[in-house]
Parts: structure tokens; C-alpha cells; sequence
């Protein structure tokens, strides 16, 4: 099997404010993504041969997208894997770009979540989210057993666990409050984070992304030509995904401490971008931390901590902006939320700006290569994807 | 720009008999068809390295189709682009495969209506085929409109009009009859069809097609490697989408006798395959009859018979098995109904067994290129592909 690392680049990305936004609909959040990214790519609309188009709730066919940007008659695409939806768009377009079809392409996603409501009425196709019905079980509730399984799994008290967790909501409202298109742009203390409102036992207020509208999106091009758009494009090295059992976490075979599909997931994107030492090597990871302790077993599945270990990275800083491995710069879904079609281009946006230099306040010191991160279903599918600011890796 | 044309191949193929599967759930669906197609591809379940989903109202990620396969911790992509969905999915997995990020991967798509109800209640997210939602009009009233559209520009009355769709609901039947794996398997008489009860003036209920369960599957491959599996693989020249405006019908620029979408499809696909002359060198058609309308205006859009003409082509009788360029060789969405997701892999699994040779009764002498066209929405997208027996085009 070949791959497509060395075939694809980003040479452009957009990304709304993310917020409560009232004032703007669904179009007017598509169109804002996209011409930013078309003016940070420095094309032209009509440059766009192909788009992919991700989103859960706002309709089903690739014209919802299509129409307001005026793509006409070329292929555009929906397609959805739960909360890992946006990056579905990405790989989309990376394959179609690999494959030949096409030499520039459009990935977008976006929702409107406030809307319609997460998980609310409007979201009653027959099969969809069946495990959440089957056991009335709402999100928080699932991932709560995920924390549950792994204080018990490691002997972390609740006390222990939640100061854990803590350090990771203070980490990322931090790098929030730095971020002007976050929805929530606000430091917190450790005292706020352990002290809040438990949503689903342990996990509080601040253990929990909140509920947003968004949109993002990002130019693809063939890796060949993408330096005569920009002298700084940055390349996907690895497009990965595992899907696991729909059972999900109903199955009694999960140990409730880590997320097999993110160990997989991640295992491949490592393997096709020929990465050996993941805690050394990535410099930058953005990851789909709808709740704290997602992050946290993340850390372990991806390999930034041994098993059972992450609490002494946590507490040492590692995931820090000035950390060795800073995880989720821009705020994470904890400052974003979890418009779901955007989440995965968000992450990509930031990882994006990172590489090129141009994260503002959030900047890190000259990082090389970044990781993405995004889960879907419970949990579903993990993608992870990899990206570098040249074609160091071999 | 290259292009995906030497790049891939159908190894295996398998299709569920259509109908009101009462009796089997959506996992049994996708199991059969699923099995089918690995037994014809003489690949065991393990080779498959990734697979894309087609589905509209089965749920909204790959663990859907994932589970009951036990298709475990690979990439499983859903897919949605309405009534073109089941294309889509083939799309996906083509892209896939010419981008060297997989050798042999899995397209399925299934659908249970009799369960759900087409457009019926449980279709309720908030954005979704809105267009009919405006007009309150349902998919026989908007092709209705193309019906009246085209009859009034080539000045046919209502007693001619309603003679040539006769010829096609006849034909399509009689087709179907011969198909063990059609819903449908009866004969019906001109007379039949011209005195049916109106479903919207000017369709019969002989020129809609029914409401069906069904499910399909595709194993794509390498073509360099697809003479390992088989001695007969079916190489996939083109596979493109056009994707009109959101506003579909409802804009006033249509001319209500042509769809434009299906026009600009054809012109891609046979760009990309280097076809010439379509009415010559295309062999065999699988196309989206919805109503018989649509397999009208497609047979001028896809340049089979000249602009207005194409009533003279439906009374000599060349779209049938036994003219110049037959049509719906199966039976076509007459005869299958429309499980949505199915359908566009329904079609490839016709055109597969035609160029193979293999389709028994309906089987047309020594076809050599075939081609599938599957419209999505109100027209919304149109995916054309056109398939082949050998490497014979340049």
C-alpha cells in the first residue's frame, strides 16, 4: 500500500468566531470560512474544482453548502461520522486531491447548534445515536463512565481525579482567553474547576465543552503545486481512522480507562507518516477533548504518557503552551465547543497557524509537526491526522 | 489535472433482492450484500482495509454498517448525498483506492423505506430537503413540473406524452420481469400504463417508481492488482459529480425540460474517459428513472438522442434489450423502487454483471462500456460513471 503523505498541502484555512451566533445563519458562516481561507490561499472561488462538506444537523446533501458559495455544477459531497465529521470533510478532499481527481479542493464544516439543540428534538432519524437511547444516556453520562473507569483502573480518589482534570480546564480556558475567535475567552482557577456544578458524576461544568455554532474550513491542493500559492503551505503526512464496534462503550469488554479507537487511530496516522517516537517527534497535538477526561486518556492512547501516568505530565505542565507537548492551544472544544461539523477544521486551523507561525499570543516555539485529533460517536471513530511545515519526514 | 480513470477496479459485486424485506432488519441487508460481494471477489472480510457508507436514514456514522460487518478499528466513511448517496459511496472509496491510501476497500449502501416511510415523519432534520418543505411539494409533484416543462417545448400533448412514458414504464417492467433481484417481476401493456391512476398530472402511478427496501455492495481494488481476483474485473473510467444550485427547480432560469445537472455530469464523465461519442461507444445504461420522465430528459442530457428527439429513439425501440443502446437493463427504480442509499450501487451491480456477462435473461450481446447515472435531489447533484471491461480507452 502507498499513501497520500507526500501528495497533499494545505495552503489555506478559515475559521469563524465560534459563540452563541444569533446574528448569523448557517450561510453566513460558511461563506465567512471559506473566503478567509480563499483569501489566505490567495485563489479565486472559481479555482475551487471540488468541495467536501461536513455537518450532523444541517441537511443532508451537498447542496446546502454549495448554494451560498455559488460552487456550481462541480462535485460537492456531504459526508458525517458523528463528532468526527469535520475531518471526514478533510480526508475527503485528501483523497480526491491524491487520487488525481482534482488539483484544488474545498473542505468545509460547519453547524448551528444553537439553534437546533444538541441531541434535541430536531435530531430524530430512526438509528441515529442509538446507543445514547437505548440507555437514556446523555454524553456527559457516557464519558463520565469513562472517568469512573480510570480513577478506579489507576487508584486515583475522586479528590485526586478531579485536581486532574482541573489542571486540564484551567490549561485550556488559559489558552482560550488568548484566542479572539473562542466562544468562551475567560481564565478559570483550579478552585472554579473542581468547585463547579457536577454535570454527570465526576464530571463538572468545567470537565464539559459547552454548546456552540461554527464553521471552518480549509484550500487542499496537490503537494507539488502548493508552493505557488504560498511559501509556507504545511502538508498532511497522515489521514487516519478507526472506526470501532457500534457498541461502543455498551460493551463490557471496554475497561472504561482508555479509548481503543484513538490507540488504533492513532498507531496508523504514526505508521503512514513514519513517526517513531510520538512524544518526542509531535510538537503540537489539538485533540477532542469534549470532556476533560477524554484529554486525558487521549494523552495515554496517542503515547505522549504511559498508561496510567498522564496525571505526572499533567501536573508537571507538559501540555502547557510553554510545555514540551502543548495539547490544544486554541482552547480546545472546552473554549470552542462542539459545533460538530467544524470541530475537526477548527482543530486543523489551529494546528495550521501554529506550523506557519501566526498563532498570535498562543504561539509556541517553532513547531515542526502537529496532530489532530477528533472522535466521533461514543466513542465510535478516532481520526488523527499529521502535519508538517515541509517534507522532512521520509 | 490527472485523473482516477487507469486506477481502479470492481472485483466483486453483490445486490439483495429488493422489495418489502419485511423479514430482514438493515444488518441483514448489509450482511448479505456484504457477503455477496466477497464471495464474488473471492476475498475473505479481513482483506478489506476500508470502507465507505451509503445510507439516508439509517443513522449517521460508520459504525451503522461497521457493526454487523465486524469491521473492526478500520476507516468506515459515511456518506449522504441524497437520492445519489449510493454513488457517493463509490466515489468515496475510488478516491480512496487511486490515492494509494488503500488496495481493496468496500462501497455499501442499504436503505429499509417500508420501515421509515420516504420523506415520512421520521425525516424531520431541521434544514433538510427544505425545497420541498417551501413548496409543500412532494418528489411526484416537482418532476411533475418536467413532465409539463417538456412536453410544453417540443409541443407534445398530454395523449403523446403520456404514450412515450408508457413506452418506457413497459419497457422497465418488462425488464424487470426477467430479474429475479427486481422488487417488481411483472409485465405490464401500454394500455396499463397510460390508464393508471394520476399520481401528479401528468405522472401515472406506471411512470413513478415504488417505495423499496434494498441494499448493494462493492469491493474496489487496484487495477494493477485486479487480475489477481478475477479474470474478468470491471475498470471504473470515471466517476464524477455535478452539483447543481440548492434552489434546484424553484429557480425560474430552468427550463423545466432538461436537467442541467445531468447535462454537465455527462460532459465530466465523458471527459474524463475520453469518450466521444456517447450514443456510439456507450453500450449499456443504468440511469436514475425515478419517474419516467427523468429517464427521458436523462437520455438527452447524457447526448443518447439529440435535444426533443428522443421520442423517436423510445418508439424504435433502442433503449430497449434488444436496440442499439439498451437502458435500465434490470428494470431500473421501476422496478427496484428507491432504497436511497442502494440505489446508485444497484446500478453498478447491473452494468458489472452486463459487461461481465452474466446477466442471465436481460443479458445484451457483448457489451464493453457501461455507464450508471444516479441523480441527487431536486436535481440537486448528478453522478455519472462509466465503466469498462479491459484498459481498451486511452
Amino acid at each position: 500500500m502507498e499513501s497520500i503523505k507526500d501528495k497533499v498541502a494545505i495552503i489555506g484555512m478559515g475559521c469563524v468566531k465560534f459563540g452563541e451566533n444569533w446574528g448569523k445563519s448557517l450561510e453566513d458562516m460558511i461563506i465567512e470560512a471559506a473566503y478567509e481561507a480563499y483569501e489566505d490561499a490567495g485563489i479565486d472561488p472559481k479555482d475551487i474544482q471540488a468541495a467536501w462538506w461536513g455537518t450532523c444537523f444541517a441537511g443532508h446533501t451537498g447542496q446546502i453548502m454549495a448554494s451560498p458559495l455559488k460552487l456550481k455544477y462541480i462535485p460537492v459531497t456531504h459526508v458525517e461520522n458523528a463528532c468526527a465529521t469535520g475531518s471526514e470533510a478533510i480526508r475527503g478532499a485528501c483523497y480526491a486531491v491524491a487520487s488525481g481527481a482534482a488539483d484544488i479542493v474545498l473542505a468545509l464544516g460547519a453547524e448551528k447548534l444553537k439553534d437546533t439543540g444538541f441531541m434535541g428534538l430536531p435530531q430524530t432519524r430512526p438509528i441515529a445515536t442509538w446507543s445514547y437511547r437505548l440507555t437514556s444516556q446523555t454524553p456527559p453520562a457516557v464519558f463520565a463512565m469513562l472517568a469512573t473507569g480510570y480513577f478506579a483502573k489507576y487508584g486515583l480518589s475522586h479528590e485526586e481525579g478531579k485536581k486532574i482534570l482541573a489542571h486540564i480546564a484551567v490549561k485550556n480556558h488559559y489558552n482560550g482567553s488568548l484566542n479572539p475567535k473562542a466562544h468562551f475567552q475567560k481564565e478559570i482557577t483550579l478552585e472554579q474547576a473542581i468547585k463547579a456544578p457536577m454535570i454527570a458524576y465526576p464530571l463538572g461544568l468545567y470537565d464539559s465543552c459547552g454548546v456552540s455554532d461554527g464553521a471552518a474550513a480549509a484550500i487542499i491542493c496537490r503537494a507539488d503545486m502548493a508552493k505557488k500559492f504560498r511559501a509556507d503551505p504545511i502538508y498532511i503526512k497522515s489521514m487516519q481512522i478507526a472506526q470501532g464496534p457500534r457498541e461502543g462503550w455498551l460493551s463490557q469488554k471496554y475497561d472504561f480507562a482508555h479509548v481503543e479507537e484513538t490507540w488504533r487511530g492513532g498507531n496508523a496516522a504514526y505508521k503512514e507518516a513514519g513517526i517513531k517516537n510520538p512524544r518526542k517527534e509531535i510538537n503540537i497535538a489539538e485533540v477532542h477533548d469534549c470532556f476533560g477526561i477524554t484529554e486525558l486518556t487521549i494523552m495515554e492512547d496517542l503515547q505522549f504518557s504511559p498508561r496510567g501516568m498522564v496525571k505526572e505530565d499533567v501536573l508537571a505542565g507538559t501540555f502547557t503552551l510553554k510545555g514540551d507537548l502543548p495539547v490544544n492551544t486554541d482552547g480546545g472544544l472546552k473554549c470552542f465547543g462542539h459545533p460538530i461539523g467544524a470541530t475537526g477544521l477548527r482543530m486543523q486551523y489551529e494546528v495550521y497557524k501554529q506550523l506557519q507561525g501566526k498563532a498570535g499570543p498562543r504561539q509556541i516555539k517553532n513547531p515542526r509537526i502537529g496532530l489532530t485529533h477528533n472522535q466521533g460517536g461514543e466513542p465510535g471513530a478516532a481520526t488523527v491526522s499529521v502535519l508538517i511545515t515541509g517534507n522532512e519526514l521520509g
